[in-house]
């Protein structure tokens, strides 16, 4: 009986997580077809730290940043994703999304819902060297989606190579330096040939 | 050189993934908005592997479970989704699976292909414990779906509950047999209501 209720929480948590499908993300397929939603972005990206794991520069424990990365959107089903390059209040986000996570994780059964919660909140503190992994690979994917898409969305918000490189080289670099130094050079001939 | 060259095939296999995207189910979201994708698919049975690991009924490394569904479906980018209650040419769709396999996990450099090759393989043997709990998984995200959406593909394919007993209990039973004691209820209760 007991064992039931939790298993109803779990499914409960896991219905409620199929809204992240409908979340959608400034990014675009590489195909250009549509904007991409942030839970197949989840997958995306999971993939990529399982694939580029041993490009971290720092030890790191891959099963924790996957399953880090396989969370670290879900509060986007109340607050919504927001553009890296787009203006917006940053005190305001905070709140929505910590509010989501409240919420959202809140479904779980209390010991798995502070598990879960420990997991995002330390992704989302960037302290760890799991989390700097995660981060990275978080930004390294929508650049290879805007490069496979005609720059993407940096026409939309008129991105300079010089502001990548603050708002997602740092980042990038911070986990994986050698994967921003491969994207540097796509991205300078990427630039290189449309300015 | 050499680093940049692991990590071009790295890359492209990434890209390549993205299609995955594309790839259409039979399944619709839960809000019946539109039918899923095999990619957003793979993102929610990772995190409902990573949820319900504790109703394993064998021993079961969760990180190997999630890192086989994250790749699980990527042959389908060639070979396409069968829905579970469809008829169609098994052995046909073997060969295509056993193609798209070579084609896309040839993609990266040697060892990491062969790696991520052999971890396909297990998941398709279904003989390995992880495989067993990874395949329950995977067939316990789409009752839900087809429960949450007024029984889904179920009337399309006529679907009976003694043939969901067969085609999918039997699996789930297999590795989480908690999970499909609390989904028969639920399977249960929706036809005696609609039949």
């Amino acid at each position: 009986m007991t064992n039931n209720n939790r298993l109803n929480q779990q499914l409960a948590f896991l219905t409620e997580a199929d809204k992240l499908k409908s979340t959608l993300r400034a990014t675009k397929l590489c195909d250009g077809s549509r904007r991409e939603n942030s839970g197949e972005h989840s997958w995306h990206i999971a993939l990529y730290a399982m694939t580029l794991s041993e490009h971290a520069n720092r030890p790191i424990e891959i099963s924790r940043v996957i399953q880090m990365l396989l969370i670290h959107d879900l509060v986007e089903i109340d607050a919504g994703d927001v553009p890296v390059h787009a203006d917006y209040d940053q005190a305001e986000q905070l709140a929505k999304e910590q509010a989501a996570a409240d919420r959202i994780f809140g479904l779980l059964p209390d010991e798995q819902s502070a598990a879960f919660r420990a997991l995002w909140d330390e992704f989302e503190a960037a302290e760890s060297n799991d989390a700097i992994f995660a981060k990275s690979i978080d930004r390294v994917q929508p650049v290879i989606a805007n490069l496979e898409t005609n720059g993407g969305t940096w026409p939309d918000f008129n991105v300079t190579p010089e502001q990548l490189e603050t708002r997602v080289g740092v980042k990038v670099s911070r986990g994986a330096p050698a994967v921003w130094a491969i994207l540097q050079d796509r991205i300078k001939a990427w630039f290189s040939i449309t300015r």
